[in-house]
């Protein structure tokens, strides 16, 4: 019995690997966000759907499971890779009772990758990816986790920065960095990375905190080191470059 | 003037993306370490082939961007995501004076993302990447993230484990994060990702400290919630599964 759990990139099918694409192929049934399904269609006519609302992640995992329970094999797409908060964890745990079930996970590019790349090269040495959503997270253990981030001069890219309960948290997480990071270091945000709309902007520490971000941007904070270079965000790796 | 820095996944072409693919096919040059080279090495017959010996990065980028400013299009090649410890920084820097040359960093799966699908899902939750590699950070720089992300309770991924010279810096990471882990917080390692002898292997944390790695391995640390479920290393996003 087949499950795979699938990182289909950030978008489009030119960030997708052919992997991904054979194991999509391989499937008789595709599991994920209805978001998901549409940016994968072409490869799927004639599949099975499985649809669950948005939110339901455990139901979507356990349909997912009890079809390829019957035989079938699935496929549980996400977007970017399936393994930074996506379905890969979750589907190992609600399959924890069926061993017969081989879960295959099927990496793909993060967004931290990709839009680091919009930006230009942020994440090129250390990094810490944290997501702001405190749905399943307390909020102080991202507190901690964005203080000591900060404090140790990791780059950092943010996930989940936003959204229609969680307006400020954005702010509350720059100023916790802005107690050890100076206010002109060198942030970005990318919004819509690979999808229609994509658009990547460079900004300061101190104007981040006065930004409003929605919850398909990926944010990135510099660390000590990072620099503007014709407009792009760089990170150097430590190189002497003169 | 165009160059490419294209991160190609971590081994064979069915881990790279149709996007990479793509911008090889539209360079006249190619750059890399031979290794990276090899593996596209298809893609590329007819080519003109810039090689550089190990550790020139400056060098190798250099030529590279001198060759972009002859006006023939250039491709960096790095392995995984090029914006992770890759040259995509690195070929920024170099160059700053030529804003008429147009770098496109093309992304790619880093080693994080696929030696974390081999084990399972160690790394759904907040995670930071941390290089061990002394030769352009200080060591006690290193130490510190090592700290601070062990303390904030990040699940950890580690690059450049390993080198001749440097056999018993996995040792001395451990034992930093065994200030304030669990002698059996679970962990792994990956080596040879995508490539022919990939091999994951789940252990301890305390197994971990007494392990010798090669540079050709990912490892991976868990946080307080990481558990082995049916011999994979997963990190479960907090969600109620019972
Ligand atoms: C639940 S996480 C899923 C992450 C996904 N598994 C990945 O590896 O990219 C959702 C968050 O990822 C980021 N994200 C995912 N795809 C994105 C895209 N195409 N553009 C911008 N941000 C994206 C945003 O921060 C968003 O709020
Ligand atoms: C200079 S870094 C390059 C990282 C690369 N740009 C990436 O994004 O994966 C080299 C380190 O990456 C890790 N690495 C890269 N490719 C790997 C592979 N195929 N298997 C295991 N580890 C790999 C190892 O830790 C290695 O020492």
């Amino acid at each position: 019995m087949k499950l795979y759990v699938i990182g289909i990139g950030p978008g489009g099918a030119d960030q997708m690997t052919p992997r991904a694409r054979a194991a999509i192929e391989a499937s008789d049934i595709i599991a994920g966000y209805t978001t998901y399904i549409d940016l994968v269609r072409p490869l799927i006519e004639g599949k099975e759907i499985l649809q669950t609302p948005m939110k339901q992640e455990i139901d979507r995992c356990t349909r997912a499971r009890d079809a390829a329970l019957t035989g079938k094999t699935v496929a549980m797409i996400c977007s970017g890779d399936a393994g930074v908060y996506g379905m890969a964890g979750l589907m190992h745990e609600v399959c924890a009772d069926h061993p017969d079930i081989d879960i295959e996970v099927v990496p793909g590019i993060t967004a931290a990758c990709a839009g680091a790349a919009v930006l230009g090269a942020p994440l090129v040495h250390d990094f810490a990816v944290i997501s702001l959503s405190d749905l399943l997270t307390p909020w102080e253990k991202i507190e901690k986790r964005l203080d000591f981030a900060s404090q140790a001069d990791f780059c950092i890219c943010l996930y989940n920065p936003s959204s229609k309960k969680r307006a400020d948290y954005l702010q509350k997480a720059c100023d916790i960095m802005l107690k050890s990071r100076l206010p002109d270091t060198p942030c970005g945000y990318v919004q819509n990375i690979g999808r229609a709309g994509e658009c990547g902007t460079v900004c300061t520490l101190a104007q981040l905190r006065d930004t409003s971000v929605d919850m398909f941007t990926t944010v990135f904070i510099g660390n000590s080191q990072t620099r503007v270079i014709g407009g792009k965000l760089v990170t150097p790796r430590g190189y002497e470059t003169k």
